[in-house]
């Protein structure tokens, strides 16, 4: 029983993470292959089936492995799709059925799947910043916004299993950007990764103001955290923004489970120092008197990629 | 165990509503306080104590009481206590021991609380429109919003107790209505029975349109719902706005905690005429497009009042 392991994959817009974890929650050997490679699920399948193959054979467990756990966009627990994922290549409206092509691919060993918020949540209860908290809201700053919803311990599905789409919640009523989902003025068209970079582009064209982003050719969040360390005044403004529009739906989210903590965690949340103080300060201007400093906004402290890896390998010792 | 009976006691911002309640979910006996004759809570205790042993006295059941439950706002579940009840004359900004107080106060028979929508909510759950039904979101539009929302068939309560104060979400981001709570733009500035009579005298203000309610003289929500009926244009328009704002907020719900339902309740939900197709419309069109056309918008179908004295009363078999 002990010497059995799981796999843990957490499928992201542009990368997949796969590890071997052992039930000490070690990540026993682990890669990395291209998400975006395919347009259509089949022979991305091919691909992470060979990819899991060879990690399993590195850690040395051939033969021991007694699930495959899975986070993902759009995934569904209960039914183990993944369903109208416009963020992944091979997503677009349809519905996967993720957990049974991987089952199948893998030679029948079983697959569970949840949301890739969901797994992050799940890794981070387990073995992360808030070990042991029985309420909070991990909110993933990446290509996307996701959440996981973490109420007495246990992951919100709500009726449906899709509960938690936090990053599609209002953050501009009016005229805001329209988001992949097809809405208009979605958290994530301006907190992820891709949103700080459209707010750079946004604010370089309506003003003339000098910037060293001014230089940078396809601007990406990672140069506007660049510029940011080098004092670049309007790439602080963009952070400070990002921060604020954050600050602000944080507050709608505690008046909704009132969480201990909100734990961030993806690219994006590297940028904590210029993050943390607007996020505070537009969350405590916004909460009810009753939370005011109160709530908590906590950093993923396991290693990079681990607690998606983590959370969704916890997953697979429940099959 | 059959013949005892629990008191059930829905604490609103005018009225105290009070009900004895057999095991079976029939109110045997019930009466009326008002809430807001006194600004000091123990003047407020003794009447109601009074009027809770004259309705005991009056169901015959004297002596078979197992315990009391309550509904109030911002009832916390975990302490007894109500806290920053701005709604409430009595409540102002201090921690009152409501439970304790009035379980001293009746001599002994324990006392459970909770927020008033949460009562709601069971009650619905319960006995209701929702009966059965294992997630939904409780909306009560009365003096104020509040909110009670069930997962998995158990009311929410998060961290500290305070979960589902909706009510207190972002409507209006800039320039929003300046609330009781102390921030501006929340959902019940514009969606409660006060924010219909406040878009009343706001647009009767703001142009010279005709309408019946420039012959009212202190406007009330009820007064709007009369004009209406009577096919007042400014009026309807009123009421379409204020299911605009609802819809909308309920979006932002649904990406939350993905409820099979959203359950109206309160004053405000007889507008259901004038109020649900702006409602549906609103909702519908800020939705993900999973949840689109999906989740039902339902009305309380518990005879007036009951469903708050019901809830409240649920707690009571839990001593």
């Amino acid at each position: 029983m002990n010497s059995q392991c799981v796999v843990g994959i957490d499928v992201g817009g542009q990368t997949t993470k796969i590890g071997v974890v052992d039930s000490m929650g070690t990540v026993l050997a682990q890669t990395v292959i291209r998400t975006d490679t395919y347009t259509d699920i089949n022979p991305y399948i091919a691909e992470l089936a060979e990819a899991v193959n060879k990690v399993i054979k590195e850690s040395g467990k051939e033969g021991k492995i007694r699930g495959i756990g899975v986070g993902a966009p759009n995934g569904n627990y209960y039914k183990g799709t993944i369903e109208n994922a416009v963020n992944l290549v091979w997503g677009g409206t349809q519905v996967i059925e993720f957990a049974k092509l991987l089952s199948d691919a893998m030679g029948g060993i079983p697959v569970a799947l949840t949301n890739d918020a969901n797994a992050a949540a799940v890794g981070e209860m387990t073995y992360g910043a808030v070990k042991g908290m029985k309420n909070f809201i991990m909110i993933t700053l990446g290509t996307g916004v996701g959440s996981g919803i973490v109420v007495n311990g246990e992951v919100l599905y709500g009726h449906d299993g899709f509960a938690g789409e936090l990053g599609h919640t209002c953050a501009v009523r009016n005229n805001g950007r329209t988001c992949n989902c097809g809405k208009t003025g979605c958290l994530e068209t301006y907190a992820s990764a891709t949103g700080v970079a459209r707010t750079a582009r946004e604010w370089l064209e309506l003003s003339d103001e000098p910037s060293l982003l001014r230089n940078v050719d396809k601007i990406a969040s990672k140069d506007v955290y660049d510029a940011a360390k080098e004092g670049d005044k309007l790439a602080l403004k963009i952070f400070d923004y990002t921060g604020t529009v954050l600050g602000r739906s944080f507050a709608d989210f505690i008046a909704f489970s009132s969480p201990e903590a909100i734990v961030l965690f993806g690219g994006l949340a590297r940028a904590k120092e210029f993050l943390l103080q607007p996020m505070e300060d537009a969350m405590n201007a916004n909460v009810l008197p009753l939370w005011k400093n109160k709530v908590k906004i906590v950093f993923s402290q396991l290693k990079e990629s681990d607690a998606a890896i983590l959370g969704a390998s916890a997953l697979a010792w429940e099959l």
